[in-house]
């Protein structure tokens, strides 16, 4: 069909219109899209950050209602010298400390970071067939009592990873100050993954690292090969 | 400027392949946001299951070993007739009983959802200012274990964020079974606020609320008038 180019023109002028106008409509949908993507994702935080209130709060319920009246009833039982009363009441004592310890690192505040690091690894060490070797470098001022609860967090996400997937041997973690930035390698010689398997990256632990990274404005890669083992390095910028 | 036909028909040509392409590449993105929002939602509602999950761990732990040692201890205290111990035990025992009652509805098992959430209701009718009326259907049979927790929430999401923001006197729950529906009204008579307000829209509470209706794969509608009340009304699908 060859049509007078006067009315070629109109058509093209149309067909113009129309992409003009789908781009835009297009466009808006990408930028709805995206847009509820960053408030998923800062809800995702939130509830992060509200776990981690829930149970700052039970470890202190725990701590200060119950914990108290146990060390109550043990000095009684103490004084009037009864000792089956005595060796409950430490049982007890023991439960509620185990319970508000994986709440929250209550060593966090007395020991700082880097040394409630250090312990949890020591932990891992202690309980687990893996072996554990650090290398950790005094960050703690680099920190507030919010972030430093968040890295700790993320250190201990990163090592019950390896311990319940990674089939590894030895665990090698450093903490290094870099310029501006708190540089974290966390590395194993276990069976490794493939890191662009979806399934494997929407993992609720990797998420979890992942949001807990963009809470800090950190970056994050992973390396790893199969049956070589895989690495977590992340990087945190620092104001200091 | 006007171009022999023929040339106008590559232009044209070469307009609408760049349109094209541009679509592709445009449709591309937004798909890829899309699902990248639909991936962050479901870590979302994982991290409210697994929230549950810990809630429901710390508070059997709670009930089995330190709930146990301390119903020890009073035992052997009425026994050997120490009457301080018996009472210190006893606040103790109150203690642990309180943090898990909120950490898992244990009524929930015993009592089934219906009366749970009777409870539930009850129990801010005690606690707060306000004036619950209630009409609730028998619902028991239309949830799992799992969605009867999920429902249990919701409800208790809604009641919290009437009494910590609505300021109303009043405040109506019916749940019914409807159709194929399980149809829930909880209406106060508070300062309402603006439904289209995004800011509101994306606290934790109401976003908490529309993640644990989406879990069940249930429609939400809110309707609020400034100063006469709000309502919040939601269906959620069963199968029998």
């Amino acid at each position: 069909m060859i049509l007078p180019c006067k009315n070629q023109w109109l058509l093209f002028g149309g067909i113009g219109l129309l992409s003009i106008f789908g781009f835009i409509t297009l466009q808006k949908s990408r930028n709805i899209a995206k847009k509820e993507k960053i408030q998923q994702e800062k809800f995702s935080q939130d509830l992060l950050q509200s776990q981690e209130e829930e149970r700052t709060r039970i470890a202190r319920e725990l701590h200060d209602s119950v914990g108290q009246q146990l060390t109550l009833i043990k000095k009684r039982a103490q004084n009037i010298a009864d000792d089956p009363i005595a060796k409950m009441t430490n049982n007890a004592l023991e439960e509620v400390r185990s319970i508000s310890r994986d709440l929250y690192p209550a060593l966090l505040k007395q020991l700082g970071l880097k040394d409630s690091i250090e312990q949890l690894i020591n932990e891992y060490d202690e309980q687990t067939n893996l072996f554990f070797s650090m290398d950790i470098d005094e960050i703690d001022v680099y920190f507030t009592e919010n972030t430093s609860l968040n890295f700790y967090r993320l250190v201990q996400e990163c090592l019950t990873n390896i311990v319940k997937h990674a089939s590894a041997k030895f665990v090698t973690i450093t903490i290094k100050k870099e310029h501006k930035n708190i540089v974290t390698l966390i590395a194993d010689n276990g069976k490794g993954f493939d890191v662009n398997d979806k399934r494997k990256k929407n993992t609720l632990g990797l998420k979890t690292i992942f949001e807990r990274i963009k809470i800090m404005n950190g970056k994050l890669s992973i390396d790893s090969t199969l049956n070589i083992g895989t690495s977590f390095i992340f990087s945190i910028p620092i104001k200091k």
